[in-house]
């Protein structure tokens, strides 16, 4: 199978992932941080190891800034519940993704208010626009850092200016990028930072992280056990206590740790190029097949590792059924749960065909893929299919 | 080494859990519920597999009822947060884990008031305790099936009798129970029920579940990316994707669900007479060693699977030390979570230490254990430790 939906979940990781999954499974496999026998702070070191992997990567001194969740969604519901309260005002964007615009939606029952900038039909977002909408009241703003539908990097730099320069937080939505490309958070005017570990950090699923800049303090959203404080019945203040009450996935921040590991001994920038060279084949090539049309910035410099596209006006589901059973091509169609991109860039009824390479995909699997996206447009051009 | 921490995290887990996790990773590595290629496929069949073997052992119809959380903590936040507004009152007991009582405590800022029942010296609850508790804005009874701290088993016919009976929900945590004893959900009084994928079930950590009875409605505490309605920009109602927002631990909960094939296969009465075994054997020979106190009923019948102790007047926690270092045992020691069951017993000074032994524990190994405490016991005594 050639596996074109690394956006959705990487796959397949590299073999140290699989290895430290398992021996932590086996070898470590009781409550880190709940007793003080040897097990349990052999998994506890597992823990702060997958922390400062994190911190080397991001570039962040203290690793109990590096907040282990569920996944993206449940960094993105404390970091945006965490920070916001009855009567703010929230600026965000048209291409976000419904993990952050549902719960966004939510809150608007509570009396928090959320204004959507609108992105162009490339996706991209104008920083002005984005100044324009602050109010006295905005608290927090609110961006992906790259569509998951079209690639579109947004312009987070300047983003994150006005955001410091309004007094304002700044949440990044690094669902895309975090592993994908590099971020030094020492240097970005970003105040939080959400991240799946099994995109592009290649960790497994189950495993997600909030870096909380220094500083800034969120309401939790779990209260519970944390191993720490046990004598009060009160959530304690400690970091990253407060945040991570219960068992953590062990296995999973393990095998997260491994991810990130093999990223710093790799190269982070020769990720980035990789993936960026094989986007590039796609575009080129895909702009050229009748009857293709791609979808995000004409400028390779404005996108990042996602090709949308369709085929004819066919149903994009339809495209990724054939992809998948006649050609075993695993790509996702429909929306992509980011409803409000595909009403920007005109594709609410029939949704994109995503590609999204990885660390791993090769040129000729790239090739393979074209191959078979002209094939399928010229078949659908002759009623064929 | 002795692993005796099996109320924290079993370990080992059965093999097939081990393979069903590192197969699930390499060959069905895609997300599940998000397209319709044949690995996303795969993935969404493991994780209905899950919810089925799930409904297999609890006796339940609907596998949509059994929803996947990132564990217990997460479980109770949902129920306890998903069910109770302003104005309301809850019942509950001084045995509950912080992770019943933190919750509670922090919506008491949101206008929920608790009344925490108090039990006995061996950490027995009456329920007509329970019952003279209720007020006319109680809307929720919330008890542990079993304390973590001292393994009394709490009369759960009896109170969810008074439950129905008055019309008010009930909330099981069965973090201690759950894979350990069996439990007919279609039968038992009870409308939620908590549970660790990571303990009894022998699943792995980053694994939690919450079963909701048909009928009731809980407000989610996530929003986001479901895989479904995609074109909405609002939590759909769904089950169970209304409480399942963001990628799932596929991995995980591939394992648990090969965790609760091999409950099922090898047999929950086996597993239940094999811990109780070992129990006895625990109570009886710590019973007749000078120094030793025994936490907990007396009556074998009222507790289950946890053995807490104290040795003389030494801290728990340099006894789960000593243990751990010079006999290679590991238990817990401190106040695991539930400072109220210690207030209880009058153990909040010195904690307790705990012994929890497993489906893979041998007759060997208890005997070891109690050997070892012997010998502490003895050395404490002519002060040579």
């Amino acid at each position: 199978m050639i596996y074109m939906d690394n956006a959705a979940t990487s796959w397949p990781k590299p073999n140290s992932v699989y290895t430290k999954v398992l021996k932590t499974m086996k070898k470590y496999g009781a409550n880190p941080g709940r007793s003080s026998h040897t097990m349990a702070v052999e998994a506890a070191n597992i823990i702060l190891y997958g922390r400062e992997m994190l911190c080397q990567l991001f570039n962040i001194s203290d690793p109990f800034r590096m907040i282990f969740t569920f996944n993206t969604t449940d960094s993105l519901n404390l970091a945006i519940k965490g920070i916001l309260k009855e009567g703010d005002h929230v600026v965000t964007t048209s291409m976000e993704h419904n993990s952050v615009i549902r719960p966004l939606m939510h809150l608007a029952d509570f009396g928090i208010e959320t204004t959507i900038v609108p992105a162009d039909s490339q996706g991209l977002i104008d920083p002005k626009d984005i100044e324009k909408s602050i109010k006295p009241n905005t608290r927090l703003i609110v961006t992906t850092h790259a569509s998951n539908v079209t690639g579109t990097l947004l312009p987070i730099e300047e983003i994150g200016a006005i955001a410091r320069n309004y007094g304002m937080y700044y949440l990044l939505d690094a669902a895309q990028t975090a592993g994908c490309l590099a971020m030094d958070l020492s240097k970005l005017p970003v105040d939080l930072v959400a991240m799946p570990g099994h995109k592009g950090l290649l960790g497994p699923q189950g495993t997600g992280v909030l870096y909380i800049r220094e500083g800034i303090e969120l309401k939790q959203i779990r209260e519970g056990g944390t191993g720490s404080l046990s004598e009060s019945i009160y959530q304690p203040d400690l970091m990253p206590d407060r945040y991570e009450s219960g068992t953590l996935n062990t296995p999973g921040i393990a095998g997260l740790g491994a991810g990130v590991e093999y990223i710093l001994n790799y190269g982070q920038e020769k990720i980035t190029k990789h993936i960026a060279n094989l986007e590039k084949l796609f575009i080129n090539a895909f702009s050229q097949i009748e009857g293709v049309r791609i979808y995000g910035p004409t400028n390779m410099k404005q996108r990042t590792g996602i090709i949308s596209i369709n085929i004819w006006d066919r149903d994009s589901r339809e495209i990724v059924n054939i992809l998948s059973q006649k050609y075993n091509i695993a790509t996702r169609g429909s929306l992509h749960c980011s409803p409000l991109a595909h009403d920007t860039i005109g594709t609410k009824e029939q949704g994109t065909v995503r590609f999204s390479p990885g660390i791993y995909t090769t040129l000729d699997e790239v090739k393979t893929c074209i191959k078979a996206v002209g094939e399928i447009s010229r078949k659908i051009k002759i009623r064929s299919i």
